[in-house]
């Protein structure tokens, strides 16, 4: 790999899409491909400052602001990190990326999509994943894993919105560059699944 | 006054603008106008931990998350104290707003002023002031005064850094809105010269 890869995981909360992050990290690293595994919003020392603000129950953050805050999180993340180690050859698997955004600000928050996209491409200046690997659930499912959620301010967030944030995963894990994992499957199966496409997708051996 | 007014007071560091921006409120209170004077960043709660953020000096930030994060603050500033306090025709008289942006990360941080002036319309859904005051010097003054400076993340930046944007101040008073201020006056002859404006603009009486 000349310019690296760049591997999103995308869904709701309690989807499994950061066990199954750390599992794929773990896997190439096991294959000596050098991986980077990382998480937004945070990563670099000042997202990590701004993911604080976002997650405080204390602090009344309206929705264009705390948009705003994702994006500069984002911005530090992408300059700091992801591009750097795309640059050194290196595979990065990022636990959430601009798809978050459209998915929790844009669909759930009901700020103007085009807005969203327009913060997306600034923030990352352009950069788009080479794969996203998308969670979904039916609401159904969504309501059950739910009752266990954190107390952090965007995991308080009322029912309406956080079912807005679920649909909105299915419709975009129907998008080009997006891989759609049923969240229901068991862990080894769903490990198997993106291990199998990334073989047949970057030519990384399945064995 | 219907909807109130919104005056904003721009200018580089050490240019007397917020030393003047409290005399006009003062002056306003005192002939029994409602007036609200504020500052960015800051303002908001939300605004002021992320004013920490900014001006902490151990924090290593690229231009483009500075940038957002000051529209981030912005954007709660404007919606949680501009807007409400316009809309209770009160008089607001912001210590900054949006000309900073362009000075400091459009000038002085050489980011795409398209962007800038994208983001500046998105962070305050697209709110102008009615009157902007730019306090302006010529290099040499702001060198002078420059030797007095904090050591705020903001204040520490290189000279070619503050030069661009002292240039950028200048530039920027010519556009329409604006009124220039020399700061080589007195504090006396600004604050004449600054009621002597408003009351011919405004309607306000001078005496």
């Amino acid at each position: 790999m000349k310019r690296g890869l760049f591997i999103v995981f995308e869904g709701p909360d309690r989807s499994g899409k950061s066990t199954q992050a750390g599992l794929l990290a773990a896997w190439l690293k096991k294959k000596g491909l050098k991986t980077v595994l990382t998480r937004e919003p945070g990563g670099a020392r000042i997202s990590e400052a701004i993911r604080e603000i976002l997650l405080d129950p204390e602090n009344k953050i309206s929705p264009l602001t705390e948009l705003l805050l994702y994006e500069a999180a984002r911005a530090q993340h992408t300059a700091d990190i992801i591009r750097p180690a795309l640059k050194a050859g290196r595979i990065i698997i990022s636990d959430r990326f601009t798809m978050a955004t459209t998915a929790y600000q844009g669909y759930g928050r009901k700020l103007d999509l085009k807005m969203v996209a327009t913060l997306n491409r600034i923030a990352t200046a352009g950069l788009k994943p080479d794969l996203t690997i998308v969670f979904t659930m039916p609401d159904s499912e969504f309501f059950k894993r739910g009752r266990n959620l954190g107390s952090d301010r965007m995991e308080r967030q009322d029912t309406a919105f956080r079912l807005r944030v679920n649909k909105a995963y299915s419709a975009l894990a129907a998008r080009p560059g997006s891989f759609r994992i049923d969240a229901a499957g068991s862990v080894e199966k769903i490990h198997a699944a993106i291990t199998a496409r990334l073989a047949a997708r970057f030519g990384i051996a399945a064995k």
